[in-house]
C-alpha cells in the first residue's frame, strides 16, 4: 500500500487535517498516511523542512509527503512536486524545502487543474488542492502530467554555522518535548576534544551518550538527527535556561583556553 | 475498506481513544480510522456538530462518523444512529447533530444489547457501546437490527444571525490554531460592498482571499467552511483581541453609514 | 492484518513518533498501527504502565504493544519482549510493566543485533532498535529468535492501598482531560456504603453513575479501568481542588463516625 505523510501547521486539535484526509480516501481509499506532526509554528516553513529534513530518511522509497506550512495561500505562489533522492514531495514553492540541502531529480509544478477539486477556496489549498492531487499520485499518476518542469524552486537563506580556526558558532533551533535543545551544528564537524559552550554556560566536551553524566548535569551530545544538541540528563535544559532557548548561540571551541577546563 | 471517524472531547492525548479504536477493531480488524478531533471543549455538543457540518462532507459516501460528547453517559439518553445525506452517523442523542441542519434520511436507536461489550460501565459508552457497535456497522451491520426507529431526535436552540434591513449580526463562534476567527454567518448571504465589524472594530468590506490585504492588517473572508471568517493577515486575530474572542459580536452592515468608510 | 500500538513520552507533537514508524513500516508495510498516547510524562515509568494496564485488554489477542518511556537509553538497561495473557509488549527493561502486576508467560531480551537499524544511535533507541524489532515481529518473527530469555525483569516499588478494619487509604495517580481524578483504589475492595474522602473533603458513598449526582455536585464511582475515581459533574474535580491533585490522599471510611453522614 502507498504510503503518505502530512505536515502541516494545523495545530494537533485541528479538524483541518481530517477534512484532507477525507479527500484523500476519496480520491485513493488504500492509502496508509502517517502524521508526521501538525505542530510546525503557524508558517515556519524552515520548522517544516528541518522535520522532514530528520524524519523522510526513515520511510520506505517512493513514499509521497506532503507538507502544508502555506502563508502565502490564495496568492501567486505555486505548488510544487519533488523527488529528493528516493522520497516524493508535495509542497507549497516558498522555500520549505531548504534545510533539506539538495537539489530534486525531479521538479514539476501543479498546474493541472483537473487534479484538483472543482471548488478550490482561497484560504485551504491543503483540502482543495494538495489532498486530491496527493491521492492521485498515491493512484499511480504520473508526475509528468501534473505541469511544467520547475527548473529553479524558491530557496530561504539558511544560517550556516561560522567556521574559524578556533571555533565554530551556531545556534539552537529547535527544543524538543524533554527540553533538549537541537542545534544547526552538524556531528560530523565536531571534534571529540572540542569544548561546547551554550551562550555563557560551558557544557564540556562531546559525550558519546546521555549516561556519561549524571542526573540533573549537562551533556552535549550528537543528537539522533545528527545535529548537536544539548541536553540536561533526565531533565529539561530549556527549563533550565529560564528564557527562550530558540536562536541561542552555541560555540564549539576547538582547543580550549588554559585554565578554563 | 470501510472508513470511520472519531470525534471526541477526550483530548488528544487521551488514552480513551485506543481503548475504542482496541474495542472497534476486536469486531473489525479491517476498517479504516481517522481521527477528526478529540479536542472537543468537555461536552461542547454544539463544537462537535459543527466541526462535523464542516468536515464530514470531504470523506467517502457512507463513511460512519462517531462522535461521543456525552454529558450524559450513565443517564437515560438515548444513542442514535442517523443517515444525513451520504453520511452515516453515531452519537448519543443529545443534540451533537443540530448544527447540520438536516433531518436525517434513516434514523435508529441504538438498543440491541446483543450488539455492546458485555459489560458496560456507567461512564464510559465510547467503549462499551459506540465502539463495539461502529465495528459491527463497519462489518456491515444491517442499522435496522440496531433497534427502533427514532422519529425525532434531540435538538438544542441554535443561535440564528439576526436579519435586518440595514444589517446582519452574528457571533464569533469558533477560533482555529492560527487565530482566526470564525462566525456563525454564512457566507452566501453577505454581499460584497457590505462592511464587516467585529464589535467596534471595523474590518472593512469582504476581501476574496488573505492575500488581497497586507502582512498584519485586519481581513474579512469567506472561510473554508463557507462561513464569515475575521483574521490578521500571517498573524493571530484571537491574539490581537486581549481578550476571548468567542461570543463576540460581529455586524455586517450592508450599506455603511456616510463619513465611516 | 497485525495490530501494534505504540506509547511514548514523546509528546503529542513529536516527529520522532513518526520516525519510528516510517522505520516500522520499512519492514512491515501491512501493519495497523494505534497511538495509545504520546503524552506520558516525560520518564514516567509507572505512568506508561497503567495507561498499558488499562488499555491493552481492549485490543485483539496477539497485539504487540510497543512502550518507550525509556531514561536509560544509552546505557546498560536492556529491553524486554514480554507475553502477558494474550498480548505482547515491547519495552525497556526498566519497571515499566510493573502496574500490570502480572508475570509474563514468556519474556525474552531483545539482543539479536541483526534485527536492528545498521547504525544505532546513543539516544533514540525507539527508532533504532524498537522499531525495527517490531517490524519484524509483525511480519512473524519468532520471539525465540530476539534473545536470551529474562528470567526476572526489573520492577519498581508500587504504593499499595492501607488497608485496616476502618478504613481503606490510597492516592489519587492520574488527572484526565476532564478533570475526573483516578485513584489506586481498586473498585472491588470498596464497600457500597463506605464513605470516600478526598483529603479533609467529604464526597460521599459511592454512586453508580455519574448521573446519581446533580451538575457540579462531587461524586464517587467506580471508573472506567475499575478504580474508585472522584469527579464533579459536568465539572471538572481537578480544577475545583486549587492544587495539583495527583498524590493527593483517598481514605474510603468502611463504616462513617456518627455524626458525620
Amino acid at each position: 500500500m502507498m504510503i503518505l505523510t502530512l505536515t502541516t501547521d494545523f495545530g494537533v486539535s485541528s479538524p483541518y487535517v481530517a477534512a484532507m484526509k477525507g479527500v484523500l480516501l476519496s480520491v485513493c481509499p488504500d492509502v496508509t498516511v502517517v502524521d508526521i506532526t501538525h505542530a510546525i509554528m503557524p508558517q515556519d516553513m524552515l520548522q517544516a523542512g528541518r522535520v522532514l529534513r530528520d524524519t523522510v530518511g526513515y520511510f520506505p522509497d517512493g513514499t509521497l509527503h506532503v507538507a502544508v506550512v502555506d502563508p502565502g495561500v490564495g496568492s501567486e505562489r505555486k505548488i510544487l512536486y519533488a523527488e529528493i533522492g528516493s522520497q516524493r514531495f508535495l509542497v507549497p514553492d516558498n522555500g520549505l524545502l531548504t534545510p533539506l540541502e539538495q537539489e530534486p531529480e525531479r521538479c514539476f509544478y501543479v498546474e493541472n487543474r483537473s487534479l484538483w477539486r472543482r471548488e478550490v477556496s482561497s484560504t485551504f489549498h491543503g483540502r482543495d488542492i494538495f489532498a486530491p492531487v496527493a491521492g492521485w499520485l498515491a493512484l499511480g499518476g504520473n508526475p509528468e502530467e501534473l505541469g511544467s518542469v520547475c527548473r529553479e524552486c524558491v530557496r530561504l537563506p539558511l544560517e550556516k554555522p561560522r567556521v574559524t580556526a578556533e571555533e565554530i558558532t551556531g545556534r539552537v533551533v529547535s527544543v524538543d518535548t524533554f527540553g533538549n535543545l537541537a542545534t544547526n551544528l552538524p556531528g560530523q564537524i565536531l571534534e571529540k576534544r572540542a569544548t561546547v559552550w551554550l551562550e555563557n554556560r560551558r557544557i564540556g566536551t562531546l559525550s558519546g551518550t546521555y549516561a556519561d553524566r549524571e542526573s540533573g548535569e549537562w551533556v552535549a551530545i550528537r543528537g539522533s538527527n545528527g545535529f548537536l544538541e544539548i541536553a540536561v540528563v533526565n531533565g529539561s535544559a530549556a527549563d533550565a535556561m529560564k528564557k527562550p532557548a530558540i536562536g541561542l548561540p552555541v560555540r564549539v571551541v576547538r582547543r580550549e583556553e588554559p585554565g578554563n577546563s
